[in-house]
């Protein structure tokens, strides 16, 4: 982390992080939809897609309203977390166990972002950026929901095959 | 990750990883609290110290069910976090600023844990082993609290203070 000798800074330093983190997952999510098995899985890897590109659109207004130009700072946590996701896809067979590895991966990411984007919303908040706030707001409740959304997926499509799979 | 070809597998490489992290949780959590300047944040850091030690007991309770020895395999998810944390409490300045930082490498940890026991959980009560799902399920349920208490601890005390830091 850069020198941190005020709130904004502390706050700039978590977005250029979480942009990042976004990015890495913008290359990630076409490979864990590929190695998906469960049609509904891919669906959601792909919606999520889509969404990942909604947030970097929302933290580019979020660097503007700031004044400042979007910057991306290597984000170590989702780099591991994106590495331990493609060592699945090379060590699993493709079918419901590594569906469930990849929801694993995949939900540890989305942890990742509810807490990044609830803390920089927190922050916006707290230092009267009230529309920046909104914005992270709206992210952070979609996280929320995609990390819901693959629970519901595992618990009731992948887990139960998962569970007899003996290769 | 080791070669997973079935359920339990999968499981128990991710009861090793958990395993690992909660041992990382040990080690840096006094250095943490030793970082931190606010006395509430000091005793939440020293309150989940405990709350990790017992977090381990349960691990070791659940290998056991599972007729195996407790083993710790390298969490870099951890590891990375940890490392954050470290390299704001050399960058930053003690005071409000750095427990707000402090305050978000811890919750970042906290969410990975919950995602990472959130899937043991289930795995655990999908494969039918009840007992083990309750122990994973109390840790779960205390990492959830840790979480909401750190929160709150930003947003009532450090914050308020955070934003008015100009060093």
């Amino acid at each position: 982390m850069a020198k941190v000798t005020n709130f904004d800074e502390l706050c700039l330093e978590n977005l250029k992080d979480i942009y990042d983190a976004e990015h890495q997952i913008i290359e990630a999510l076409p490979k864990m939809a590929e190695a998906a098995t469960a049609p509904r899985l891919k669906d959601a890897f792909n919606t999520h897609l889509k969404q990942t590109e909604v947030h970097i659109e929302r933290l580019d207004r979020v660097f503007g309203l700031l004044g400042e130009s979007p910057q991306r700072k290597t984000c170590l946590a989702a780099k591991g977390l994106i590495a331990e996701g493609r060592e699945n896809i090379k060590e699993i067979e493709p079918g419901p166990l590594l569906d469930a590895a990849l929801i694993e991966s995949a939900q540890k990411v989305e942890h990742y972002e509810i807490a990044s984007y609830g803390t920089v919303r927190t922050f916006a908040t707290q230092s009267g950026k009230a529309e920046i706030a909104v914005l992270l707001g709206e992210t952070l409740q979609e996280e929320g929901d995609t990390d819901k959304a693959l629970t519901t997926i595992a618990e009731v499509i992948v887990n139960p095959k998962a569970v007899r799979v003996d290769s």
